[in-house]
Formats: structure tokens, sequence, C-alpha cells
């Protein structure tokens, strides 16, 4: 029996997100099936994350146990061979039999492409958040501090998922501007459902001086989703890659 | 009677690129067409150059003459709100009568982006080319130097444009990696047809060692297509800016 370790990319743009669903079409879905297909087993895949409808990974982690033989190196090659060309398989490896993509995640980095013009995008559209309003980047990145540490984000939690605490630590938070571009990197030990796309949204509302980034703390405190900023398009997210 | 100049932005990936060809759908066309629709006119759309199918553009430019009276700052939405969303007007300005989006053109940036690495693109995957061989970035980038300056462009054009010279001046080229991706960026003149994918092509295989650097020169010289290398997918290339 071995614990199989794979590292996955994808544009999520066709897909009804990361997780199966009763007659959608998922990630999870289309990767188990063609794993299945592959090992002719029964297997179940663990994913690190449950991505929404439309976002996108670079990184994502999943595994799955088998009792096949197939050298792990041939895995990702076997497996792209077969999956859509929006799922590539980046790498696999044998891991400890304990390993578990969910629970034993230590930390995940996340970015969050914003392009700030009047028009919209023509190219990378299923990839950026359009914004038309002129954002101040100075501001946001002042207000994105406010986010590290520890503490309560149920502002920034939609409802639709059970989690025991709402308490999370941001690690790392970076705003980076490149021409019409501004990117959010964000990393943590974990994020509550929609976390980081209502951080991207209240940032975006800083920049549009709906809310004074010296708030954040106290939107933070408040616990009161309605504080926050909108939810950011889904288009706009990556998962970039999961610490374990 | 006005002369309008407009920038545009596509992605290039589900058009027979930009010239009105039969039976085929063109941005060209497309353009053209809702130019017509806008002003109910019959215009001719001017393109500063015709690129090929899946090449994208961030700054094409093209230019019409009009009789009506839109004022020019509302021909942007007024275009883009009936443009299907791959093609986006960012501006558009009035212009001299003589202004010609092709004849006055006295210069153009491309650039070309290769994926590098063993596994295709899930992401991205219509605005890059893949190329799974290991490439020496430092060779690839001092071969590119070659290029600079006055030259006959023979070896590097594809057949099928009837053009006077083949002499173009490249006044700047420059490579940059990013972790897996490598960008292309050139600038000159004029371009012949095919000259950046093929430029682009031959640093691939200086970069995998199938040509060495110092033989560019050489090969420049021999005028012979044959000896330049593979013409590189169109999914890498973008038009930058067209300079006036």
């Amino acid at each position: 029996m071995r614990n199989i370790k794979l590292t996955i990319e994808y544009d999520g743009s066709s897909y009804f997100g990361w997780q199966r669903q009763p007659n959608k079409i998922s990630i999870e879905a289309i990767i188990e099936e063609t794993i299945q297909d592959l090992t002719k087993e029964d297997i179940k895949l663990i994913g690190s994350s449950r991505t929404d409808s439309g976002v996108h990974a670079k990184g994502q982690v999943a595994n799955f146990i088998t009792e096949c033989k197939i050298p792990v190196f041939k895995i990702p090659s076997a497996l792209n061979s077969k999956l859509p060309i929006d799922i590539v398989i980046l790498d696999a490896e044998e891991v400890p039999l304990d390993f578990h993509a969910r629970y034993s995640s230590v930390g995940k980095r996340y970015s969050y492409t914003i392009l700030n013009r009047i028009t919209p995008p023509a190219l990378y559209k299923n990839y950026v958040a359009h914004c038309k309003y002129d954002l101040d980047f100075e501001k946001m990145k002042k207000a994105s501090k406010y986010f590290l540490g520890t503490h309560d984000f149920s502002a920034f939690k939609s409802t639709g998922s059970s989690v025991k605490t709402s308490i999370r630590t941001i690690s790392d938070i970076e705003l980076i501007k490149d021409e019409e571009i501004i990117k959010l990197y964000i990393e943590g030990d974990g994020f509550l459902y929609n976390m980081v796309r209502i951080i991207a949204g209240t940032l975006i509302d800083v920049g549009r001086g709906r809310i004074s980034c010296d708030s954040i703390e106290d939107i933070i405190r408040s616990k009161d989703r309605k504080r926050a900023g909108q939810t950011a398009p889904a288009s706009g997210l990556c998962l970039e890659r999961v610490y374990y």
C-alpha cells in the first residue's frame, strides 16, 4: 500500500470548483476518475483545499492510497496524458501513509490579481479581477498590514462552511503593483471560506476610499461580516502553494 | 471628416488573426463591422500589423476615417459594449487626416513568452509557448544581442508576404527570466512575416544547444531560412506597442 502526494496546477475557469458535486463537473472528480482509470482501483482523492468555481491553482496538493505498482515518477505523465488540458499534475511523490493533504497542511499561500484600469481585460481575463475605479495603492498596502498576526476572522468569512474556530494566523501579506496590475500575496496557517476574496474585496474598498485603512482593526474586532468589503471575484484567486 | 486612431487589446486565441479573410472570423472584420454598426457608415479600418491566428495584442493600433459626430472619448465604451469580450478598445483619439496606422508607424515592440518546464501549462496556456527542454538562459541572452542593429533578416522571414526589402533595424532586445518563464522583448522599426517567432524559435534552439550563440551572426549573413530555428508557436507572441 502506498500513499501518493500530487502537486496540481489547474485553470478553474471551466469547473464548478474542486469539490465533487452531484451533476456538476469538478476538478476533484475528474482527477479521481482519471486515477481510477489508471490504477483500476476505487481510490479516494483527498485535496488540501476546496477551491471555488473559477479559482485557479498553481500548487494544489492532493493524496490517494493505492496498491498499484506504477513507479511514482511515471504518475504525472500517465495522468496528464488522460486529463483535460486545463488540469496538469506537476509532481507526484510517495509519502508516509499517515500523510493527509488536508489535515497535514500547516499553511497555504494564495495570490489575488486585480486589473486596475477603466477598460475591462481582453487578455488574461480569466485570471484577474477587474476594478475600474482608481485604487490608492499606498492606502491598500498600509491597510493590508492590519491582517498580519493571529485574529478571529469571523468578519472575513462567508457562511456555508462549518469550522470549529474562526481564529487564523496570517504570517505574510504582500501587495505588488506593476503598471495596471495589483497583486496580493497572502500566507497563513489556514483560511476560512472566501476569506482571501473578502480580504481582497476589503482592500479594493480601501483603495476606492470606501473603507479607511485604519478601520481594518475595528472591522476585524467587530467579527461582523457586513462591515468588511465585498467578496472579490473568483477569477483573481490562485492557490499558489500548500505547506506541510 | 475625422481620422480616429484606436488602441486595441485582444486575445487572439479564438480568431484567424487580424486580417479579414473569406469565411473566417478575423479581428479586423469584427471591429470594422462594429464601427460600421455604430457610425452607420461604410468605413474601412486600417491596422498597423497583421497579427497571425493565436497572436495577441496589448497595443494594436488601427485607424478609420469617419463623418460621424460621436465625441472621441465616447468611442471606446460605445464599441466595447458591442464587441466580444476578447477584443477591447483601450483608447481612441482624433489624429490628422494623413495618419495611417500602418505607413505612419516608425516602430513596434513585441513580447514573446516561453514556459520552460517539463509539464505543459494548465494556467495561461493561451499566452505562452511551452518548451519542455532545459533552456540555458545565459546562452540565449548572449545570442539575442547579435540581432541588435541593422541587418538583412531574410533568414528570419517566412515566405508568403511580399516586401521590398528584408533589411530591418532591431533597436532593443531583452530577455528576462522569472522562475519557469522566459520573456523576450524585442523592438524595431518593423518586422518581416513571422520574424519575431523565428527569432524566438532560434533562441529556443540556442537554449537547447542545437544552435551555438556565436553562429547567429553567420545565420543572419547566410540569409538562409533553413539555417535559423523553427517558427515558435503563435500563442507566445504579443504585439505590445506601436510607435508613431
